[in-house]
């Protein structure tokens, strides 16, 4: 077993400021809304013989709603069901290196492990961006069941070995919501020269039908929404839609989320830190991640029920459906935005082919089991009177 | 820490037969098709130095696809993991005990753990059979949320205490299949009469609607279905009921699952076993369960998506929707039933109170997320083309 030791923090990139913080966090298309203060020093604990300890910053603020609390709670899995072998000290964004070098920092060995979303790494390695969230592509269970029985896992492994490390999946916010607009959309021409600030792939969607697509930093967006400056965004979900006050800056909040069905959170290792663990730190690493994994979305469907309950009912919020003529129009724009994007390196390629292929079954199934199901619950009959 | 001797499994508990274990597994609603023979002495494997082994025995054959892959891979990380202190050998249905009785013999101690389903211990503790899926009740998300952030493991925990046991989540076969019919439903009257197998909530469901409800043993339902003695039949879903070979005897294959819509599995741990086992063990066997909980989904999701394609593509299985009238129908009669039923026991009364009160905003939340995405997905556009 290797023994990894602990790094002192480089003052040099310690430093973040929270503007630069928000600036850059407003390039992902995971919201961020809030930072901590950079820490220069860390007290070291002390460790029993032959332990390890590494460090894992998030791309996001410490104990972030929703999406740092994943990597709280892989931290402390690890910690526990290792009996103190390997302990994980969780770092938010900023703290150790700016966030967005979280990868830089991981690959490098500076840092053991890091956490944040797939697609923040496409300027690096340009095939991450299929992995984290598709518009139009997997839901969550899907993409769970896509890593581990149709070969998704060896391919985001390859994906994130040309960044030096190992891949886990290790949180997801599900689907998310359409987002928050002041115009209303009746059809696809509604889009051209619509403000909206939608980073990512659906931000690419949305250009390609004539919108003004602007990437704002989280804290930004509700005095741009209330003043007129842009006339629609998106966030995550009920949530932390509802944790942000967006829904006194918007008159309609627009379902589903077609630009965004399942945003995986990814956990990094740096390559030889992991093969350095013997085959019981391992199983240890992989369930904590599988646990984390399930534990942020279940934690985000139970906070999505009872927000999206709180802003119809106390904050009278107005919930549309984008027509199907829209949802159609912008399914094929994403088709062909997708599609030239993938077809520009072949590790994108092989990626985004093994996506579609599963995705085609699933869409079937999905018809005659969940989908069903659910029009099915709601239709109008009595339930369980208690 | 507590070490548990293992002990010698009893020779009169050991010799189940193949009929009669069919017999029995009729009465479940998770489908067991075949058995093992039962093995009446095991060998010993040394164990190290304050080592602990435990046993489990599952309810159905030993590496039954889709059921008993959870129970393996939950023994297999377990024992990874610790680094072998705690290592779980598997046991199939009657290889120790009679399939039905694991629950008795984990109670008393004469195993650690066993795998199943809850509502197989319905005839023990009432309250069991809500935990397991509901008719028209919460699907695999939405459970496993309650579970965790709706105060469902704490509930569970209090159902299975009066077991002498510890539940985890172990498992899911997700939304089932609506089953196999030879008759078509186009109202709720041309259930008068049906003769019908499936049993559970759903078969009193179908008993309310006027069916002639039976419980066949698996063997048996094939046969049954080609002669006419039934004209319906439930089973899980694509994956099984094409190992199954079901199309060969019936016309039509039903949609959706409205009976069982997230059937869990269960891990019972004896209690003084569990309580027994130190922070580092707990943690190792608390996440080792939510990654089979996954691990089962993710292959019934990813086989379910493949056999439903055989299905359609190669053997020509008609798929038909269940009416919505008749939905609306079953519906109410699964109010009504689950109801009374529920009303019986303060303890059943208090888990269907919480499952009700989270299904409320889990089905506001559905509509306009993952409902509304599965729809929008399926809207007669080109996605990417490679």
């Amino acid at each position: 077993m290797s023994i990894r030791k602990r790094r002192e923090s480089r003052p040099a990139e310690a430093g973040v400021k929270r503007r630069d913080f928000l600036k850059k966090a407003g390039t992902g298309t995971v919201a961020i809304a809030a930072t901590t203060a950079a820490a220069s020093s860390f007290p070291k604990p002390s460790l029993a013989q032959g332990a390890m300890q590494w460090r894992m910053q998030t791309t996001w603020p410490k104990n972030f709603p929703g999406l740092g609390t994943g990597a709280n709670k892989l931290a402390e899995f690890i910690g526990k069901a290792s009996g103190g072998k390997l302990t994980v000290e969780v770092f938010g964004g900023g703290e150790i290196v700016p966030p967005f070098e979280t990868m830089d920092a991981v690959s490098s060995g500076t840092l053991e492990m890091g956490h944040g979303a797939p697609y923040y790494w496409k300027g690096k390695v340009s095939a991450s961006q299929f992995i984290a969230s598709i518009p139009f592509g997997l839901n969550v269970a899907e993409q769970n069941s896509w890593l581990q029985f149709g070969g998704g896992q060896e391919i985001a492994d390859k994906v994130y070995r040309e960044l030096g490390c190992k891949f886990f999946a290790s949180g997801n916010t599900g689907v998310q919501a359409g987002g928050w607009f002041n115009k209303e959309i009746n059809s696809l021409e509604d889009y051209k020269g619509l403000k909206m600030r939608i980073p990512g792939l659906g931000g690419e969607v949305v250009k390609a039908a004539g919108g003004n697509v602007v990437n704002l930093p989280g804290g930004e967006i509700p005095p741009a929404l209330a003043s007129g400056a842009i006339d629609a965004t998106e966030w995550v979900g009920p949530y932390n839609d509802l944790a942000f006050g967006l829904y006194k800056s918007a008159k309609f909040y627009y379902y589903p989320g077609w630009h965004e069905p399942a945003t995986l959170l990814d956990n990094f290792i740096n390559l030889s830190a992991w093969e350095g663990l013997d085959s019981e730190l391992k199983a240890i690493v992989e369930t904590a991640n599988s646990y984390a994994n399930a534990y942020v979305l279940n934690e985000f469907n139970a906070n999505n029920n009872k927000s999206l309950d709180t802003l119809v009912n106390e904050h009278g919020v107005t919930l549309k459906k984008f027509p199907d003529s829209v949802l159609s129009g912008l399914g094929g724009l994403a088709g062909q935005v997708i599609g030239d994007l993938a077809a520009a390196d072949p590790l994108s390629t092989e990626v985004l082919s093994s996506i579609v292929a599963f995705r085609s079954q699933a869409i079937s199934y999905a018809k005659v089991s969940e989908e069903a199901f659910y029009t099915a619950r709601r239709l109008p009959f009595d339930w369980v009177k208690l």
